[in-house]
């Protein structure tokens, strides 16, 4: 069973693993031209912010070899224009204008060099970036790690695993280190409606990896939490406000009341970075709301009239006294979590 | 805009709504014989419990069609053995036996008369059947609507309202009955994974009756309820035990757990026949589990690994203490249940 890899690049070039094709079939696309990686940034065959980030960095390796080998500045000129339609890829995912912009600062850093060195120096600033991302998922594993034994289960909802990211993932991070070390971590995988992040990735990537994973159904999730069969749930997310209200994936509110009313002990897990100490709390975080054919015919046929108004939120916000800690790759979080978030940046 | 009838026997024969071809064709088909009956009764065309109780029924106007008219005894004989296969078409739908049971012994009792005379009481009592299951409805939406006023909203779950009976349904009956008085009551439907019958039932039937509809997913209630867009959740129940408790379609006790921590009352609605006198607790009411190819498969496609594991309980149960009342046709019945449950029954 080989590891997945979300990208990978090396001497036989740039893959990616598209995410599109799952749960059927496991491809990976060889990437040869700048377009090529846009397409599949654009229409998701890479997805979750780290990995789109690493994905974009190792576009831009691409983006050096097709650029004019003449001068500085005719290099120079022909990477921008490749990073700045890089950037319209995915307009709202900032992992990806910061992975272009700390490549595009790199490069110019190393103004005036041939433009064999500055394709040299980008392929080493990617494998960082990846490396980077790497070893933060490792660390909020080590964390998440410390709340739980061998046999016990999780609970987690959307895709918060490899698939999103370089390697072990956020949420599911703790599970996979667990498994590189013989402990035994169970999951229950809701499947995420309505884009079954949680079916299609999320099951998918754990079973392929030897993890005991169980597949439910959203509306399952509270008899799972009564039947004491999970001892901790572990969500991702997409923001963070300064008290600790955590902005994810529709559905996560849902399940820390579920979790708070059966004493089970609820993580919201993810990178500082997610943290927005400028928003007081999650009234401030806006919530997308989305059509309603993701709904009516999101699951390859018509299962309402199509005329029937809708509700489609993509995310929820989970009030900060619904959750028991966040796990960061700085450690994890308690309440207060105003006072201890504010304590986590100062250090 | 026609009003909807799963089962309707006139002077033009049998017709039965084929719910399977909703949302996208509402299509009566006529029924010929005893076989089309039965089929139509196997493969779910017609689903329910009152709803397939009075297709059966009227099935046995076709059965008295087919018997041979020579005598009581070949007449009965005939007639008997179309009532055993019938009978066979659903092994586990209470209501259809007892439709048939009923029908038989109207029969017996019209004992030595005479074929024809036999085939007009028949209709007569499919039509008492019909009639009754309405006047139930009817009753108990009269109940349920004392607690619901113009502009108020309700949440509900799978599908109870006509499509599931003669007329009005149960849970959504009061929504209708309203609608008939000019008052509006709005509904939110969830969409009810893992077969969709919030989705493909409900919201078609609610809409197509010109009701304000909302369709969601599962795992958005929380934010429905958060959002205080609904005053009460009205759910269905499959069986009700002595102390309460509530067996209902799997997302039930989760919807009555988020229903509590939001301070909305939760009511669960059905004919006093689904209370089981017998059963102490829910403890004691056995949940099926379906197969994981209703989950991995029953999108039209396929959405996680195929032998990944999967929990697919068809059922969870509801403890009573998360339970506002219980609205029957007699009466919407308050904690304390184990005492107010034995009293309705002793009236």
């Amino acid at each position: 069973m080989m590891e997945l890899q979300t990208v990978r690049y090396g001497e036989d070039g740039l893959f990616i693993l598209d995410t599109t094709k799952l749960p059927r079939n496991l491809e990976y696309i060889k990437m040869e031209t700048v377009e090529e990686c846009f397409d599949a940034i654009r229409t998701l065959k890479v997805r979750g912010a780290p990995a789109i980030g690493v994905a974009a960095a190792y576009a831009l390796v691409l983006a050096a070899e097709e650029a004019r080998q003449t001068s500085y500045e005719e290099f120079y000129e022909d990477f921008k224009r490749a990073k700045d339609y890089l950037a319209k890829s995915r307009p709202t995912a900032v992992n990806l204008f910061w992975a272009l912009d700390r490549i595009d600062r790199m490069v110019q850093k190393h103004r005036g060099e041939s433009p064999h060195r500055l394709r040299t120096a980008i392929i080493d600033e990617a494998d960082r970036i990846k490396q980077e991302d790497v070893e933060m998922c490792r660390k909020i594993g080590e964390h998440g790690l410390t709340l739980l034994s061998d046999g016990m289960a999780i609970l987690t909802h959307c895709n918060t695993g490899v698939l999103a990211a370089s390697r072990y993932g956020t949420a599911i991070a703790p599970v996979y280190l667990a498994k590189e070390r013989g402990t035994n971590i169970k999951v229950f995988a809701d499947e995420t409606r309505p884009l079954l992040q949680g079916a299609r990735l999320t099951s998918y990537e754990l079973f392929h990896s030897g993890v005991d994973v169980t597949l439910i159904c959203d509306n399952m999730a509270a008899m799972v939490m009564k039947n004491k069969w999970v001892q901790a749930v572990f969500i991702g997310c997409d923001r963070i406000a300064a008290n600790g209200d955590v902005a994810n994936k529709i559905g996560t509110y849902g399940l820390a009341v579920l979790a708070k009313h059966h004493g089970i002990p609820f993580y919201s897990v993810g990178p500082t970075s997610t943290i927005d100490m400028e928003i007081a709390t999650g009234d401030e975080i806006p919530i997308e709301e989305r059509g309603a054919e993701e709904i009516i015919y999101g699951l390859g046929y018509q299962i309402a009239p199509e005329d029937v108004k809708v509700y489609n939120p993509a995310f929820d916000v989970t009030p900060n006294e619904l959750i028991t800690g966040i796990i960061t790759e700085k450690g994890i979080v308690r309440p207060p979590f105003r006072e201890n978030l504010a304590k986590l940046f100062a250090e």
